[in-house]
């Protein structure tokens, strides 16, 4: 068995390439930063690597990280400006006897040692919405922080029974300088491990790391829960504690993949999408939904669906 | 109920003073940060704040946190240079809506917008150690990687059953630029949830993040472990996995405490100490030892340990 799950509908093209390596028997390690690399590459995907949205002092500050749930093999960038491929960078620090997460300056001198490509993250279309957001916050209308904090975060599992994790995002527009979510941030935006299965989170890395909720489903998982299970619990536990203690729930949304292919994803928010291909499933977006009574489930993205989101993505801009 | 706990010895100084506050009914939070404070000023410990030593460019760069375990905020720095108690920093930080976790240059500039003092942090000892390492290394010698990565990590209780962790370090000596250890990283280097009780480790950040195991302890006590339990199981388990698939672990030190003032710690090296005063116990000092069969046990240190630690951390430095 192999497969790959992803968060959001930006990942299939990712996975579909990953699908096609997996059925190949390329390692779980490289079809994973393959996936990774084609969001990362997207320019039109505004929350991940080219394209991303810049932080207040419009720099794009990037994080990203990856393990390998067989050796537990963890390497995490925080804050890097200017690089391609962020995955790519924790891949190889994943791969270090130590210093395994580096952050800021320290992450981009390691980079360029390394030869990993140099480029200006920051594209035009991401300047408008700077400018945009410059615009309406001085027009003192109501501030309405850009709540797609769509991190890429994947788990997947090769043939030969090794499983992976990784992510990427250029985290919450307008962010401090210097800002990290989860993303980087081992048992929070991520965690695998081959024995058991792998989850990844994204949402408001800042409530998702007071709850180390990718952790707690590979806990649950070991446990000997299923991962649809494992992501609903810990959700609707996490999601309801945080409401108990603070009012409040930042979004957040997690996929999981057990080492037998098995799949689970759970949400606090509407509109959630994921992308998911096994052996037994050809590349897949899937929406969630809640019923009457909350209760959360799946359908099938239509093409309708597909072509108008592509069509939004890529729609022109307006300058303000 | 009131108590506190800290990683090593050197933790004493600022847990008696927390002792203090606590019995007269200061808050956790700012007994805590107090405790952190004083470890971080006194110049002779080479791990944690003002004398701590310097990564491969001999910058001091320092990781800290803090947690609220009622609230679950959360604030941490990571790669911070040049500001006097970076624990300040944190708990600051922990009151932010968003941008919780900051690093490098961006870290610094929020600290330097907040106040806090600027310090350099670089003392004539920790230059010394520098320069000898240098040539030590270069006289190729066997390189022995300082093996000290004396994080300071706190639990603390207050009489109104509030909780809070802390942690505070200088890493790695002789790090890259930018690594960040499992200090400021939810989970790995602390945990707290005050309807539990919290968790903090001190050792090789980068195995304790691949196994997130404050988190973990904090996750057994909710399960009802009394945290002597909960540490030994957690850090015997992991230590065996890791030896398991990486034929070799790094060292790892956990201290716990619950809601209920009840306290435990385990640890996978020899040499390790922590320090602990509660409502029913004076702030004491503990040496973990190891029988024949391997088993744990904790003995008081004695005077005369006492007398020899302070005078092998003050002994004048021979300049190589």
């Amino acid at each position: 068995m192999y497969g790959i799950i992803a968060t959001w509908r930006m990942a299939l093209e990712g996975i579909t390439e990953a699908d096609k390596m997996l059925k190949e028997g390329s390692s779980a390690g490289d079809a994973i930063e393959t996936a990774v690399k084609a969001v990362e590459d997207f320019e039109y995907y505004k929350s991940v690597g080219y394209g991303g949205l810049p932080n207040e002092e419009m720099e794009v500050e990037l994080d990203a990280a990856f393990m390998d749930g067989t050796t537990l093999d963890l390497g995490c960038v925080g804050g890097i400006k200017d690089f391609a491929n962020p995955v790519s960078i924790a891949r190889k620090l994943s791969k270090e006897p130590v210093n395994n997460f580096l952050v800021g300056a320290g992450a981009e001198k390691y980079a360029h040692r390394h030869g990993f490509e140099r480029k200006n993250m920051l594209t035009e279309r991401a300047k408008i919405h700077y400018h945009n957001r410059v615009v309406e916050t001085s027009a003192n209308t109501e501030l309405k922080p850009y709540s797609g904090h769509d991190t890429v975060g994947m788990v997947c599992l090769d043939c030969e029974g090794n499983m992976t994790s990784a992510t990427s995002t250029s985290g919450l527009f307008m962010k401090h300088p210097g800002r990290v979510g989860d993303s980087p941030v081992s048992g929070s935006g991520f965690y695998v491990d081959s024995n058991v299965g792998g989850a990844s989170a994204t949402g408001l890395g800042e409530d998702v790391m007071k709850g180390c909720v990718s952790y707690e489903i590979v806990r649950l998982m070991k446990d000997g829960m299923h991962p649809q299970q494992a992501c609903e619990k810990a959700v609707k536990e996490f999601d309801a504690d945080l409401k108990r203690r603070r009012n409040k729930a930042g979004d957040m949304s997690l996929i999981a993949m057990n080492n037998k292919g098995e799949w689970g994803c759970a949400t606090n928010i509407e509109g959630f999408s994921f992308a998911v291909a096994t052996e037994n499933e050809d590349p897949t977006v899937y929406l969630v939904k809640f019923d009457e009574d909350g209760k959360q489930y799946f359908e099938v993205a239509s093409k309708e669906w597909m072509d108008n989101y592509m069509k939004t993505r890529t729609a022109p801009l307006v300058r303000k």
